[in-house]
């Protein structure tokens, strides 16, 4: 039974993913008056969603939620069909769907589509939660840089770079890099030269790397590092070959074991910005002096990102992810 | 002390790896009288090689022992220092380096060097134990192909690319195409849309791919899957980029779980060619027609070789691993 229910009471916004769960308690005008955050992501809760989700809403009664996420993938709570590109508030919004209630009687609970980009007669792109995040940039995009078409990056385990022109999003592109970094680190011969990272552990699902953390990040070595790793990753060879250069140079004594870290950092993220960068502004990325990437994400990482499109001359603007509360808002506002 | 022992009174050569152990009884001819194996690597090891060398060769007499492979490593028996291209027997076998025998009395134990090529201000490359496989095809080389530039394969979990030129190995590339092939398949998101392999596990060591196995080549839906492989690794984006098809074209159904590994095997060893054949050959593959690239591997793994480079309009000509035993007795006839 759909119980109506719109913005005009508050909201409550859920960005619920493989490995955390946050939820966040909204007003009439959309701004956060409460948050809360668990490790709870999906797989840690298999066939009762619903009764987790209770939980950590607890005490809020605003009658409608709406989530983004893995939460509406294959192995999530209800499986909502991708949207394609090009796609706006309205076309998103119009690709939410609603899931019965059953411990939460009397509210309204949806769940946002991801988005799909098939065009060109390539591999097919998707994104889950991300497009949300982007959503929430679009007043801001708008506001103070035209129409566009904007290039933004979320970095991560699976790095997005999306296009978005007048309005919607017009295209997707992934890079693994981030899950990459974190399996060769922990499972190839090149863990065998790195020194232990001295926080929380690399982790596949997390994508860390270095700079994730102030710790890895501090030292100008590591910046010098990184930097070394970027330029390499132009070298002739291609990524296969230069990701020995980790080990040999090693052997050398070329890098400390802790130098091998953002090294590998560098060598990816700079083959993850020529692969697409180069794609996206067709290989002339002077062309487009003046025009900034947009960066989503954690600080740490934006800071490596960052660094790398400079050394490209490039200029990057940074932004929060608690984007997706306002993205969840302008979603929730399309509904009837 | 040093014992005088030359190929006259036949030899022992020994391949010793990072996951096995081979060793081959040799007549003064460099003929294979009788051979052994054991998957007692370096690793299972430490600290006792002479004892697990002795009781590998029991009952075998030859006074000259000589040893090629990971053996002559920072983590072996003796660490042997690289020599640097070019090289050919004789500088290679002026590499060569003597254990004292102390189990063994009355035996010579020597150990080849591994190549290591820096020119051109890039980062180091090396190899130990490919080069004494490639030595054995020398004369081969030379008797049906002249003086060349030769290119030669050796497919793996860490492919080397190698160049021959007048006798001498002149340059040197390494691609880790089998390891991160082992970690994505065995640590990554991927796996969850794969089959499980038929056979033997892939091993980051042993660098097992499709292919491999005759299990895993045997179907034309592999074959297929391979060249979709190959085709989309020449797409705009690159590695990063690609490695996510494998997900995306599982999700829309344009590939089965038993097609995804071959593909993935496929975009890698695309990549794999694209890196190091166009630097090797400066981009122009076409005009090396009728120069065969030699691939050395075992059946498997080469026909997968085999078919890349047809498809990219390369002749192959395979060569079979044994031919350890013909370097190692060619770099004994230099010894004093």
């Amino acid at each position: 039974m759909t119980v109506p229910a719109t913005t005009s009471a508050g909201l409550i916004a859920v960005d619920w993913g493989t490995s955390s769960l946050r939820v966040y308690r909204l007003d009439a005008a959309g701004q956060v008056l409460d948050q809360r955050s668990t490790s709870i992501g999906l797989l840690a809760c298999q066939g009762r969603f619903e009764a987790v989700l209770a939980e950590q809403i607890a005490g809020w009664n605003e009658p409608l939620i709406i989530m983004a996420g893995m939460i509406g993938s294959r192995n999530g709570w209800f499986e909502v069909p991708y949207v394609a590109c090009p796609a706006g508030p309205r076309e998103i919004g119009a690709g939410l769907r609603e899931v019965l209630a059953d411990i939460l009687p009397g509210r309204r609970i949806v769940i946002a589509p991801g988005l799909c980009d098939r065009s060109g007669g390539r591999a097919p792109e998707v994104m889950r939660g991300e497009e949300t995040q982007i959503l929430g940039l679009f007043d801001l995009l708008a506001l103070d840089h035209g129409a566009g078409p904007h290039t933004i990056c979320l970095p991560g385990t699976h790095s997005k770079w999306v296009t978005v022109e007048a309005g919607r999003i017009t295209s997707l592109r992934t890079a693994m890099t981030g899950e990459v970094y974190a399996v060769l680190r922990q499972h190839s011969i090149l863990r065998a030269g790195m020194a232990e990272p001295v926080s929380p552990k690399p982790d596949a699902t997390l994508g860390t790397m270095p700079g994730t953390t102030p710790d890895e990040a501090s030292t100008s070595d590591d910046r010098a590092a990184f930097e070394l790793g970027l330029t390499s990753s132009r070298e002739p060879g291609g990524l296969l070959n230069h990701l020995f250069s980790v080990r040999s140079r090693g052997l050398f004594g070329e890098l400390s074991p802790t130098e091998a870290a953002p090294y590998l950092s560098g060598l990816l993220i700079g083959h993850e910005l020529h692969g697409l960068l180069g794609e996206v502004w067709a290989g002339d990325v002077h062309a487009h002096d003046g025009q900034a990437v947009h960066l989503i994400g954690n600080a740490g990482l934006t800071a490596r990102y960052h660094q790398a499109l400079a050394w490209w001359g490039v200029a990057t603007r940074s932004h929060d992810e608690a984007l997706v509360t306002r993205g969840l808002f302008m979603l929730a506002a399309t509904l009837a």
